[in-house]
């Protein structure tokens, strides 16, 4: 049978990322190309711990269906998390549970946005959310992205461009793929924008909390008085992955639209690992988990930092993050990016193309994606010793 | 700030059971509306020993990130369960885990229907998936269900009629909400008729291992010589609905778009409960454990009728499931279906009204529906007795 599929879906490309991910379950390859937190930083006794007293006091609330905006004492919780650390969180606003960060980006569009739409973000962005913007049939618009953050002033143009853009998408925080952090002036110009135009920010903040150098900045929702920011947060990096938790903050009309599209996509999150993240946020001192997380991210970091410093000054030039998982390195002018990868690769090392972070493929990059948090630090010598080589046969 | 919401989930009302199910969080209520399996054919136990187990061994495998098709070894032991016991796959399919099989309603939409797309559906329905149909912007096209499964003929019909139908979508087994199974003859007579006019067919068996009485039917995609039937399975009856754990079998080509789509929702499913089914399918006894389920839902689905039969005898007319959670009951034509469902609420008992599972609401019903699944046996025979007496009013 020949299958008719779905507009929407029939121009969406497997990320690339995820595809080099599959390549890279080749225990051969050393792999720079993952997205995947520190798995040292993992609360793996804590978990063993709190999943014995769960299944053993709780079972049946741990197992049976729940509600779809999640499980009330966590919601509880982490309201009052994000409200004493972050100062985000508004009487109009409420918090919804969402099975990863990632569901946020997806349950947003679903509310918000038409096909043909067109969704403001940074260039280049995380391939996750892009892909997602675009399986609604949204239309994409980049705004380049700057050493402190978005260009504010194309931003104001593709804004009046684009009277009928829904959203404005960015991650301020250690962005992916890019690293970059929006300074705190450009973060109050992007809301000031916003609230002149009329337009909705989803700010992402999955890194927020692996910030390894450098002064906190306060998120964007932190000054939303107006009720124009949804706010994505995430277990996946404080916790872990796996368990797929995450949670929006955001005004309660469009949580209410969001829990509608959440019943229709899932139902509602795992309730074991929501009652789990509850009883660790409650029982365990999360101040020393982060702690401890952000040593170990601090570390690997800087051993990469330390070794492209060694192997490949003068090749690759790139602008240390002040936290989260990724370098994003510029490769010189001569050097034809994509051909470069495939020789990693072949060489068993395995780097993201920029070109997967961009808005459409024909936009140009000469940058490479670095994650130093999934590789052991033996790897990260040796697989940054093997760029090195490469790069002198240039 | 005003906000303007997609069109797609403007028209979108929360669900009316998910709202009753709120509602009943309320302890004092009596709740036949809810459709939640029976808490005690949980293996909480053995929930317990397979986590300690895997939070013992694999804590890291257990909480990184996974692959979007879902944990190998699963996928695996999925495959060869559906093959042998219900002549399900082909070499065209494959099987990829899914969010609970609310998600394969979901996947099948993104990746099928473009918006004003029709979707045949039996009427009435589970009102999950029309929502989410709706979700997506398809229009629904609902067939008539007779004792025996849709009617034929109508399908047929509205096969001619809806040259853009995108599906048929039904519940073979033990419907939600009627009860009703559908026989081996029209199984056949759907699949040919999906052949005839080049459709897919969305077979949806979540509740397949509860069956009570009467002799197994094979599922429609146990036909499937043409890789035209998506098959939705799910562990939320087997083994629990909260650790949120279904799959879907279909031709490899639908499920590479599924698979890019998934991605884009939610990455993948908790990666620690594909573990933990894995572990229970391989190392524990199944098949004692569905006979077991199966006693602890005959039982109860045997005193409910009873009571029914000695309380209300004369006012509810039902056919008595072969499985699965619910009756479907018919009212007097002179009572006024919605009026007893309120006077039921305010008597501390709660049933949904059968409107909730048609089409539109304009679409009438004279039926209710009851769920002898989640209440306790003291709360069955109260329940009904409540029921009964306020029958005698009429």
């Amino acid at each position: 049978m020949e299958y008719n599929f779905a507009n929407r879906i029939s121009g969406l490309v497997p990320s690339v990322i995820r595809e080099i991910l599959k390549f890279t379950s080749n225990p051969d390859i050393i792999s720079f190309a993952a997205g995947n937190p520190a798995p040292e930083a993992f609360p793996a006794k804590e978990a063993l711990e709190i999943s014995q007293k769960l299944f053993s006091t709780k079972p049946v609330d741990a197992l049976q269906y729940g509600v779809t905006e999640g499980y009330a004492p966590l919601i509880e919780k982490i309201t009052e998390y994000i409200k004493e650390r972050y100062n985000v969180g508004r009487d109009f606003d409420s918090v919804i549970i969402t099975s990863g960060a990632q569901q946020v980006m997806d349950l947003t569009t679903k509310v918000l946005c038409n096909e043909g739409d067109v969704i403001i973000c940074e260039e280049p962005s995380f391939i996750g959310s892009l892909n997602c913007f675009k399986s609604y049939g949204a239309k994409l618009c980049g705004v380049e992205i700057e050493d402190d953050g978005i260009n504010i002033n194309m931003l104001e143009e593709k804004l009046k461009e684009h009277p009928n853009a829904k959203f404005i998408y960015t991650i301020p925080n250690f962005q992916n793929p890019t690293g970059i952090t929006m300074s705190l002036e450009k973060r109050k110009a992007v809301y000031a924008l916003a609230k002149k135009y009329n337009k909705i920010i989803l700010e992402d903040n999955p890194y927020g909390e692996i910030r390894v150098q450098g002064e906190y900045i306060p998120p964007i929702k932190s000054f939303d008085e107006e009720g124009i920011v949804i706010y994505a947060g995430s277990f996946s990096k404080l916790f872990s992955p796996g368990i797929r938790v995450g949670y929006v903050c955001a005004p309660k009309e469009i949580l209410s639209k969001m829990t509608v599209g959440k019943q229709a996509s899932d139902v509602h999150t795992t309730v074991f690992f929501q009652m789990l993240i509850f009883e660790w946020m409650s029982n365990y001192d999360i101040d020393i988990h982060i702690k401890n997380m952000q040593d170990i991210y601090r570390k690997k970091l800087n051993l990469m930092c330390d070794m492209l410093d060694s192997e490949l000054a003068g090749f690759l030039s790139y602008n240390k993050p002040q936290g989260g998982m990724f370098i994003w390195a510029k490769l010189p002018d001569h050097v034809d990016m994509l051909e470069f990868c495939k020789r990693a690769v072949k060489n068993s090392v395995a780097v993201v193309p920029g070109t997967a972070f961009m808005t459409s493929e024909d936009r140009k990059t000469n940058c490479i994606r670095l994650n130093f948090s999934t590789p052991s630090d033996d790897d990260i010598v040796k697989g940054v010793k093997i760029l090195g080589k490469l790069a002198k046969e240039y």
